[in-house]
């Protein structure tokens, strides 16, 4: 690689090994200078190409401390020559009956090259930044423990990551165009959650992003859902699971969206107790003002984790851990159990963009080759569907997977069968394409994420698929309108009457 | 009524009217003396009883000030009588061209009678108390401001509040009995909750009091539903709607929530805002170091309610602020569009008692007749889907209606029409009675709430029904067993075959 060259970046590291007695006393000059010079010559060397590594180069024994200087490249990390070193000098010890009690960090700098245009203002664990002629110079901030931990390797790590994300940002996504349905006839040209709401099928509910979904709006959503399981859950041999709808920050560890799902989500915080008289204060407050008292509230309650954003990760934790026999696979399971919450960008979207919504998380799971299999046969049931049963005019393309976007990475996955295909349709009132389903293939990230194994001891893969009941709505309802004499007769059929319940003066 | 007495409570303020001019220079002595003595012989007394009311005990011209020291009953409080004078000391004003700025308000205590075991220790704009001798004195901490938003008013309210409880407290809650089922045969001894989960029917999920439901128990859930759809829905004219999962204080004002929720609520938090540098160095720190900062995300989000505890309460939005004609009732629609959650008490109770819960909501809305009479016509569906289907033993009480309970309120509604059932059936295992669904008639408390009307001008009312599933299948299982061949025959049929899915070594 390119970057491997032992000067991009350079380490220096000043550091003490506080030993258990007076070093002085138990340890000749003569006895350390042979103990560095080895260490320099073979210890922090290993491992790294010929010229390359690490160098004490400064030492001085100061009562019980053996004070170090230490310079390194990128091939052994000054850190980890403290550690090696650290190991060493306490067998070193051993002989004159010291032991090693604790390593003290004075400085930590790390210097590499640094040729984007990113400017850093704050990093974990760094004192100060400093930016200039293509250097970037970190001032650490660490004790043993983080160094332990190997905290400088995940800085460096991070950084990896920022200039990845330099290099695509502005870039538009990837996308790649696998499939154009036939154009068909459009019955409406306007918005249709304004008709909606004028029909008072639907009504913006007190939330942001959010709506309430009358008889006539609830039975278009049903009548695809009945699609769902005629189409594909009873012939594809689908069964029914409830997933989770409140999400842990240990799920979402395991399941990567802990690196990037925050200006998003919708958090989730429990009451620190529910003894009555930790929030009689909160509940005077409130009677005496008519006022929720919101900042009282935040010192009591303790974030959690969030409310359902992707759906498949946490139903993960119903494997978690476990070994399945390679004769049960593939596994098909559905949920439709719950909303979905996203805090989106801001701006009147209608049902196109929410913040609660209602999607069908259809997942199966098996061997790579079946997994892949299954996604062929759901992508020709879903060209049957918006084909025959809804005539919908849409396309199909080859996105960044949604697992990669949701943890905030651009660009493809290293796997060309491992993808998302986005589903898109056009919106003739706007004009703009809305992307309403997907069919993802996630290869072993979720087993490996969550430790599911096959007895046989091969990759067990998976797939997911999401279906938005709101943005087929509107796609559905944007390109063939709402004279239901124009719908596809099949679709016409599937939602039947559509109830009138509600009347208003 | 007994307490109102003129001594059990006596009101002591001194506030100052500020003016826009020097008082002493514009007003004669003369004339301001026969302006007090006029507020107390009349204006102070208007409206209390013969010897009662407010009184101004002294009075003094500083400058541009009026300072005043108002003593009062509970007939004219003192705040009530500073801003009748305040009114009047404007109008006398009028004439020497002097307007008024504003009040300062001193000192404002407020002593009454307290024979309540009740210790205080902290009251909203309460400055210190004092309890003594079966009296109690407030000292308040108020602004011309919150006098006028008649803070003091609310805090003698609240302490009500806090007597009528203290009252309540140690008594059981209100139950009477109203039906009860036939003796039935038990076919399991054991607790479902551990026999689902050894048969891999469900599993704990990451979070409290959560599961994942398997194949096999979604399976008797969807059962559940379709005997309420033909037994219920279908016969009785019911519509599906899909009310709000996300719940905004808002709502919670309106139906009563925010008066007593807060323990036991699952809080949601948006962020401050979506802006990705915002969230750089959560994220950063996320990278570094493998762990959420939580102290960090506390910082940026901010606390907008909470996800669905009652379910029926965010639909009204759909309704609110609208007027119905009257002949589109009764309306009857049903909600089972996501999970409730619940912060419930610590210990396991398997599915008894969850905090992430599924619940059919059932909501009918009409004249006061016809919701008393649907109502009984839906006592009487379930008793049969109790008996002739589900096979089960159980019993109806009259409690206190769950609106009251939800605010932290005991006793009874005040009309008896008002008020929940609560079904209750044994679970064999452990001998316990678990209460496993509700009809409630809520009067107008709803359409009052959030201000729906019918063109007559008569009072609309609402009833609602709540069908836990986890609560049905507790009872059923607890009672039935796992043996299916024992299971009744009806249900046994609704249910179908048990899917096997996953097997694991």
């Amino acid at each position: 690689m390119e970057h491997e060259k032992a000067t991009d970046m350079e380490f220096m590291l000043k550091a003490n090994l506080k030993c258990s007695g007076s070093l002085s006393e138990a340890v000749s000059s003569d006895e350390l200078t042979e103990f560095v010079n080895y260490c320099n010559a073979e210890l922090l060397k290993k491992g790294a190409p010929p010229g390359c590594g690490a160098e004490v180069v400064s030492w001085a024994i100061v009562a019980d401390k053996l004070e170090l200087e230490i310079v390194s490249d990128r091939f052994v990390r000054a850190h980890d020559a403290l550690l090696r070193l650290k190991n060493e000098f306490g067998k070193f010890l051993g002989k004159h009956r010291i032991g090693i009690r604790g390593m003290e960090i004075n400085d930590y700098e790390i210097t590499m090259d640094w040729d984007t245009e990113l400017k850093l203002k704050k990093l974990p664990f760094v004192k100060a930044i400093k930016q200039e002629a293509e250097k970037l110079k970190l001032f650490l901030d660490i004790d043993e423990f983080l160094l332990e931990k190997r905290i400088p390797d995940r800085i460096i790590k991070l950084l990896d990551d920022k200039k990845e994300a330099i290099k695509w940002k502005g870039k538009s996504e990837h996308w790649e165009l696998l499939f154009e349905s036939a154009k068909k006839p459009f019955h409406f040209d306007k918005d249709p959650t304004e008709e909606m709401a004028k029909r008072g099928w639907i009504r913006h509910a007190a939330g942001r992003g959010q709506f309430i979904y009358g008889p006539q709006s609830t039975k278009i959503f049903r009548a695809f859902e009945r699609i769902l399981v005629d189409e594909i859950f009873t012939p594809l041999g689908y069964e029914e699971m409830i997933f989770p709808k409140f999400v842990t920050w240990d799920v979402w560890k395991r399941s990567g969206h802990a690196k990037g799902i925050y200006p998003e989500a919708y958090y989730v915080c429990t009451p620190k107790t529910r003894d009555p008289e930790y929030w009689e204060e909160v509940i005077d407050y409130y009677k005496v003002t008519n006022e929720v008292p919101l900042d009282m509230i935040m010192e009591r309650i303790e974030n959690v984790g969030g409310m359902c954003y992707a759906q498949c990760p946490p139903s993960w934790v119903f494997l978690q851990g476990k070994t399945m026999p390679d004769d049960i696979l593939p596994i098909k399971v559905f949920d439709r159990s719950g909303t979905s919450h996203r805090y989106e960008s801001g701006g009147i979207h209608g049902i196109e963009r929410l913040d609660e919504f209602h999607r069908v998380e259809i997942l199966w799971m098996g061997t790579k080759e079946q997994v892949i299999a299954h996604s062929k046969q759901l992508q020709d049931t879903y060209r049957y569907i918006f084909n025959e049963i809804l005539d919908i005019e849409w396309r199909e393309a080859w996105v960044t997977p949604w697992f990669m976007a949701q943890e905030g990475k651009s660009g493809l996955s290293e796997l060309k069968e491992v993808g998302t295909i986005d589903y898109e349709a056009v919106l003739p009132y706007s004009g703009k394409l809305l992307e309403f389903q997907n069919v993802s293939v996630n290869g072993d990230k979720y087993p490996k994420g969550f430790n599911v194994k096959l007895q046989s001891g091969e990759e067990l893969w998976s797939g997911c698929s999401g279906v938005g009941l709101q943005r087929w709505t509107a796609v559905f309802l944007a390109q063939k309108g709402f004279d239901t004499d124009k719908w596809p007769e099949k679709f016409r059929t599937a939602v039947g009457e559509l109830p009138e319940v509600f009347r208003f003066l």
